[in-house]
């Protein structure tokens, strides 16, 4: 029988836990969902979401060019939603660094009305072996309150306004919300979470990737319900977003932004984590056991590789419950 | 044994011959090529020329539909290729009336690196019925002289440069020609021209979109060269570039513009005809006999109807040489 698998995140961690669960899903008969932030008001998204209203899509592409088939026909088709307008010639050029896939998932969304359908649209285009939804169907804004942003005054703490800016914040994340609060969540996202047999989250950016979907009530208090088993794959590395943070703060922060959620295993790189104790605490107060494993890019950069995390999923998402 | 055809037009003329086309494919085992002009430079294609100097995409993406695949999925990804980008939002939108397609073609281009690459696979993407080449690996340029285009001067003659200007010209339009003149021809359209059973003209902007192809010296010399039967579809109605033209005139002027081609076949609607004796005589001095058939869209509008234009089609390119 399929295993539903709902894996939750953002940009470029959520497409390493996508490649990672493909790469599983023979082995195991998985059937993936990705669920995702649409808080980016950043690049290309940031332009489509400011001139459009659009959803910004461009965390949608990389999560579909993630599940694209893996034949030369849907390969070159994810590579052609993943490429870039080139710029920088001798003319204005409005096309310049769009990718070719956020535009056309502006016009799927557009044409059909209904950023699920164009998303099933876009998913068969590129024959992707899972669907993309996500996390709500209007565009939200992100805040976080951040102390040291400003590096004149190290300790004043003030509000830091769009995911973009939140990531790239000089100062100490504190806190996170999104703005307004409580937006509606899409209402296939919460029939996966309900339907689902794990929930996964991370890896990615925490504040603006992982933590934004505990924010979304519907999607939350599915989380909370859903019979699911729950894993949190942690980072490798801490980002301008998570300066400061150690991986069992990573953790707690989970508890704290979502107090009724229990989670079932925490995998982390042994090499990331080093004392482990700390870690296994966090993970313990959320009812998990912590599994170590070695998860990074060969080259020692803090990227997930798809292939060590497809093997050290394989073990814990195929376990009996 | 398949009978390869190929059909030469622009825009909407290519798109009716096309879709007539297919529905005869079944019948006679046809294999469809379709050669296009690159000579826009009006609307979203000639944007896209200037900006970033890229091929004209307008005419090759209307092709490419005519030719999708006809079922569900492909049939809207056909739908999004002709989408165009709603405008009037309270901002500086800059993909306000851009078609979907026209940007998914300049991205593939610009990815490939390579025309031909492109359209082969935005036709694998629409599961296209036949191959979509253009004309020229590069943008053409169309100028006209053209007599009162001032309408201040009625009987002075005056040079009027873009196809775009050329085709909705107040004057009547004397003689046209590439800028630069002599384009290198797409060298997979000269093959497959070498290699066709049939080559089909019009119906279509007779100035703008049928006779460049005949300015092309590879073509030109491929089509005087080709074993294949040549066909010529007229049109319905004149247009502001052919104001003052007889459907006699429209078969003069392809003689005029390539001394060498013989013509086996004119299909013409008989109502548009009237009389058709001059019009007789002029497929007789290409070598052509005249055959009249309804072929006009029900509604009596100026259109080819693709299910009749292909019931005329049929007993024509399916008869013995």
């Amino acid at each position: 029988m399929k295993q539903r698998v709902v894996a939750f995140g953002g940009g470029h961690g959520l497409s390493a836990s996508l490649r990672a669960l493909r790469r599983c899903a023979p082995e195991l008969d998985l059937d993936i969902t990705a669920v995702v932030t649409v808080g980016d008001d950043g690049g290309s998204s940031g332009r489509l979401r400011l001139e459009r209203g659009a959803l910004p899509p461009g965390d949608l592409r990389q999560a579909l060019a993630a599940l694209a088939a893996d034949e030369a026909g849907t390969r070159r088709s994810a590579e052609l939603f993943q490429h870039r307008f080139a710029g920088g010639g001798p003319r204005p050029d409005p096309l310049a660094g769009h990718a070719v896939g956020n535009l056309v998932l502006c016009g799927l969304m557009e044409l059909l009305g209904d950023p699920v359908a164009a998303l099933d649209h876009a998913a068969a285009m590129l024959g992707a072996v899972g669907r993309v939804l996500p996390m709500a169907c209007q565009p939200v804004g992100i805040e976080a309150r951040v102390r040291g942003a400003d590096p004149r005054r190290p300790s004043a703490v003030q509000t830091v306004r769009g995911q973009h800016a939140v990531a790239v914040t000089d100062g100490r994340v504190e806190s996170v919300r999104l703005a307004p609060e409580g937006p509606s969540a899409c209402p296939q996202a919460v029939a996966a979470v309900r339907e689902a047999d794990w929930l996964v989250f991370g890896p990615g950016s925490w504040y603006t990737s992982v933590i934004p979907h505990l924010l979304v009530p519907e999607l939350a208090a599915a989380m909370v319900a859903s019979p699911a088993r729950r894993l949190v794959t942690l980072n490798l590395a801490n980002e301008a977003e998570t300066l400061g943070l150690s991986l069992a703060d990573h953790l707690a922060a989970l508890g704290w932004y979502l107090p009724g959620l229990t989670v079932d295993v925490v995998l982390a790189d042994g090499k990331a984590v080093g004392d482990p104790e700390p870690v296994h605490r966090a993970a313990e107060s959320l009812g998990a056991r912590l599994v170590l494993a070695p998860v990074a890019v060969p080259d020692g950069g803090p990227q997930h590789d798809p292939a060590a995390l497809g093997a050290a999923l394989v073990p814990l998402l195929g376990a009996d419950r």
